[in-house]
């Protein structure tokens, strides 16, 4: 038989924080219900600034502490929530949680992607789990049925829109055709990018999430820093139109895949087919489209932010914890890594490219330009002439190749540098079909 | 501490039997390495026609058999897989497992929506589980993740697009502007639909899952002939060219909400908006977007039968019963039936409508049809008369309301029908915004 009741805390109380303390407080009786047992949130630890403000409205003072220690001495307190997020003082927190025979649910991604193997391990030694359904994709379910629901397959590949900020942003520059920056501008005024933005627009937040996901599946631990990572402040409304005029959408793709022997992880833009699923994921939303090897594509799409959405993943991943005290399971789910499995470097990565560049427009230019292609064993699939600059004598041109390695095509871009011919090379995009 | 190893029975082996069966001999370790213990396959049910075929091939005889009771007798055999379908004998086969205090898999799915509640009865009982991922969605993570992941929600409504074969048809009216005899009549060809079709035409395989999804997360139990179900033979290619013209994709939607204290639940052709989500699900996938007061919309997709998808989610449900035997684990999961919640009778829902009629062409024949929905209390968003036929005298004319009562619009229908300017009424399809 189980505990009578599995007491709660919280730790963090911002936005999410709040909302998560709301949900526990509000739904005890669901909550308690769907558990099997009591849930009862037992202690908040909050900072100084939040004290007072209308975020504690109604709920009981005794419940709050500023002090870490009173927090951590709270009794029968058998779950704790981190939704502080962060490096410091979260990593810290949460080790001390485990250490102290804590189940953890936590909504960082950047901690789960930077030291998740070191948590699952202090995790198997004190016996507890730990969850982060809501570290990846906000409300959506994407860890469980990674962890549970698609667990007989091989999970070949991963392609993910998974941050909202750049997904809202390519979306206006596609639909408005405009450029980059006006179009971050207003979404920094809209809340949608924040007023430093380069986490989210290099792809770093994108990244966390795919190292996460393919730590999970892949049977390797995958860290950030081994993701190549491609951010959006690139594109130009230009390559959106060019990208239209041949059948695509660009996204910010979050990959990971087998090949070879060997998985390949990384976050860039790129174009994907018209007609694909993932070029129909608009504005903020999320999508990740897992590819099994039994169960075929399966796509999960929703909001992939926000109190409301992580609070349902956070209560939900608290409703599992209790029902697992509640009938002593203690066989809890960490990443199965296993030795051997390579990351594949980028310089052996294939795929098609499209390139855009601006030439003069003389004789013998594009001769000139298919040449260094040829030289480096590079097959062109489509090249079009676009937009002449009659007073500057300028063209630009856009390349499609056929699948190639991305080393040749670099050191084309580089042999084109070199043109005489060649002005400047402006995009260079990666094709997902 | 757990058993040292679970021994698992397998009931069918049909296309998706012989798919489950192999799966769990060649992924053996890996399914055992997952589940926390050895999973081994103790003894296949077949029926004699089986025995010698290909299907066969290269599994050992000694699994076999075609007695019940020698399968029921087998030893250590702790989860029994069914994949029979239909109710004969697969329901006595299933009640038997549960009363010899086995944990059942199944991917029936008329078996669940007709007697869900009885065999979740029985399974308290005798306190085993039953797990029936595969009975909604193939390998598409449906169950779980409404049954686990999004628990914290209340669930306001369930949109899916559930039934491959009629999306399929439907894709194809659509895109190529042909009627709906001679795309079935391919679509048979091919494999996509049955010979005896009607089960997937009329929205009853959609209903029984439906009855599923709405039992299990809106505290009512819905029986299949609780829910208004209309088929998609009616519709013609025009439909889906007035259709598209007005901005919309017609989806044979089964569609659960809660409204106004009580619920609805239908399976029917509905326009929806073709910017939406649901409008891009093509071909043979399916799509279940669920709605829920924290997660907002989220929106599972991927194919929705076969023999791998659904023998994906079989296994899973595998290596879940699994994990809970080996630890002890003796809480799960039935429906939470609640009392007083009624389901809304069809005469009141409300909603927009499409009207398609064809008229004789008179003056004043438009001004009597606009008067009987006036008089009716419903009111028209938009009226286009389309594709006179001076030889015959008559046109069509197509209506669009706004939310109405669909008392009322079956009210006006039948005094339409009495009017000497209409002569037919040629369709009649609800919209979902």
């Amino acid at each position: 038989m189980g505990k009578k009741s599995i007491g709660v805390g919280l730790m963090g109380f911002g936005v999410i924080g709040s909302q998560v303390g709301r949900v526990l407080l509000n739904r005890a009786a669901h909550i308690s219900e769907q558990a099997g047992s009591m849930v009862v949130l037992r202690k908040i630890k909050v900072i100084e600034p939040d004290l007072g403000t209308p975020k504690t409205d109604g709920i009981d003072p005794v419940l709050f502490t500023i002090d870490e220690n009173e927090f951590f001495n709270t009794p029968d307190m058998d779950i704790v929530i981190e939704v502080i997020g962060g490096e410091k003082p979260a990593r810290s927190y949460n080790e001390r949680a485990i250490k102290a025979g804590k189940h953890v649910v936590t909504a960082n991604k950047e901690l789960i992607a930077k030291y998740g193997s070191e948590l699952m391990e202090l995790a198997k030694i004190h016996n507890v789990s730990l969850n982060y359904e809501a570290a990846v994709g906000g409300g959506i379910p994407l860890i469980a049925p990674l962890q549970k629901d698609l667990v007989a397959n091989n999970i070949e590949g991963i392609y993910a829109i998974i941050n909202g900020t750049t997904n809202y942003i390519l979306t206006r520059m596609s639909s408005e055709d405009i450029d980059f920056a006006p179009v971050l501008a207003e979404a920094q005024k809209l809340g949608y990018a924040e007023a430093n933005p380069s986490n989210d627009i290099e792809g770093i937040d994108a990244a966390y999430k795919l190292a996460i996901m393919a730590s999970l599946t892949m049977e390797i631990r995958v860290r950030p820093e081994d993701i190549y990572c491609e951010g959006i402040s690139k594109l130009e409304s230009r390559d959106f139109r060019y990208a239209s005029e041949l059948g695509y959408a660009i996204k910010l793709l979050a990959i990971a895949r087998h090949s070879n022997g060997s998985v390949e992880v990384h976050v860039y833009p790129a174009f994907v087919p018209e007609g694909s699923f993932l070029a129909k994921v608009d504005g903020v939303y999320n999508a990740v489209l897992v590819e099994g090897d039994l169960v075929g594509k399966v796509t999960f799409w929703g909001e992939g932010a926000g109190a409301k959405p992580t609070s349902s993943a956070v209560v939900a991943n608290v409703i599992q914890a209790a029902r697992k005290i509640a009938c002593g399971d203690t066989s809890h789910s960490y990443w199965k890594i296993k030795p051997g499995k390579k990351i594949k470097p980028m310089s052996e990565i294939t795929t098609r490219y499209y390139i855009r560049m601006t030439i003069n427009d003389m004789p013998g230019a594009l001769a000139g330009i298919a040449g260094v292609f040829g030289n480096c064993g590079i097959s062109i699939s489509a090249a079009l002439q676009k937009e002449d600059n009659l007073e500057e004598k300028s063209a630009e041109i856009v390349i499609m190749t056929h699948p190639s390695k991305e080393e040749a095509v670099q050191a084309a871009l580089k042999e084109l540098n070199n043109l005489s011919v060649v002005k400047t090379i402006n995009n260079f995009i990666r094709v997902e079909e």
